[in-house]
């Protein structure tokens, strides 16, 4: 049985009370045993999350845009080098069983629209998408949290959900 | 020098109102000289938007997500077959030198929030993405327009406007 | 009905040679009536390709692996931008109904290897891939040419090969 | 400091000389301490490679080509879900540090011609590509092996003077 892997998305200019919150998600996404997965760079909400993963024991996976690891966050422990710019966002929802959405223009706002298109649980924590997405709100796919302690809390409910379906 | 690529981007289920506006969206297109770009298949604003575009004796590209023509709409030219699923889609924003979103859904919200994030005009034909996209807004990226001629009328003076800078 | 598609690989450093196969083998496409494909960028084969097929009045299609068409030959009509390096020579390949390889290094090679593997004609013009790729050779899907003229009759039987099982 | 990843690519069909060779490469990839990376499915050298490796303690990652992980070896760790068919074979050589061939077909080729054309090293092991390639070969990229012994032997060496020049 392979470990969940929960993509964290967010943005790569992120001020300080986004980088605490995803450094916050990223230990506790690492607590519960999961693998955390994001764009694996050194800037942001991916190098917040990782480094809260890191510290709290975690494993991260970074998939990276560019063709080389030289922009790699150091609290990446796997990174994939894709080399194909930001068609790498469907790589990393594909990639996620569980995506949590912190704050971030329209490279997190792709990252949401790609895994609602290809069915997977988003959860958006202090980050408001705004009603072009409400379809997705209705049929419960997308849903929102304003802590990261519920964001996990709706990530694990989303894994038993999911879990359920596939037995 | 090439002909301007506009992108037409929308659903795949789309109701008569949509495929109307996008099928005479297609044909102004066309009566511009402008070459239209879209995802190629026999569904929705992509379909209804090339068949505008060729009764208007204009020039279609199609980027299709398989991996091969089978789900190419007939109103296609010129068919790019890219057997990356969704990944396509950042084809189809960099490709485009402006972008006019129709109604749609989290595929179209991809594709609008992929072209912003690379700097390409947006515009929303009879579609609200919503708040979550202001930023842009401000910028003059993102603008919106209520009939296909108003669009087009905004797409020549984004395109003007590139023109201008590029001297 | 969409015209043929013909993909044109081979190397971007090319010597005076192999630059007036290319050439030649372009305005040979062109002459035919198909549409002429390749990377799109302003060197070696590409750029000889595309001049030759726009010299003889046919049309080009270059699919670029950069995220812009700064680098794009002024011979293509229509620059489909991927912004996905290397993993653009899929795309190369798939929106071929044949594929002609010139001389070239590893890119091209891996151009050659893409189309066999997804069931494409290739024709090696005055380019010895090997024993390597001798399995599709008895197949037939891997013929050789010495002059551009043999590489267009080729084509055509591919061409037309492919229209009879499609019947 | 990240451990080093050992990408091992081969074909799907593989008898069992190969599943043999591709088996006890993995386990000593593992023995070494690195990450063994090849493409995730259940089949040929991606199944026994990977199968070799989780024998002998070590990690594994898997890139698929598919949108979900239905075909993933179930001795992958890490399935990394591309969606994008053979395009994600430029993925598996980016992300490696080295790459290992085994015996394949035109697939196995195109890491192979990838791999080179990014300046990764190349380990044949009992697979010839042939004079294609040989360009590569002069300029020590492109090695061969005749064991799985030797051909870890020889990562060995490219990780070790990888690592001298970038110091």
């Amino acid at each position: 049985m392979r470990k969940p892997i929960i993509g964290v998305m967010g943005g790569t200019d992120a001020g300080d009370r986004v980088v605490q919150l995803a450094e916050r998600l990223g230990a506790l996404i690492a607590a519960r045993g999961w693998v955390l997965l994001n764009g694996g760079r050194k800037f942001g909400v991916m190098a917040a999350s990782a480094r809260g993963a890191k510290s709290a024991g975690g494993t991260t996976i970074g998939v990276l845009p560019d063709e080389n690891t030289d922009g790699a966050s150091s609290d990446i422990d796997y990174a994939i080098v894709t080399g194909l710019g930001d068609a790498r966002n469907l790589v990393n929802v594909l990639s996620s069983d569980v995506v949590v959405a912190c704050p971030g223009q329209a490279g997190t706002l792709s990252e949401v629209a790609l895994a609602l298109n290809h069915g997977k649980p988003v959860i958006t924590l202090c980050f408001d998408v705004g009603p072009a997405f409400d379809a997705y709100r209705r049929d419960g796919l997308l849903t929102s949290a304003d802590t990261p302690e519920n964001a996990v809390e709706q990530a694990a409910a989303a894994l038993s959900s999911r879990r359920d379906q596939s037995t």
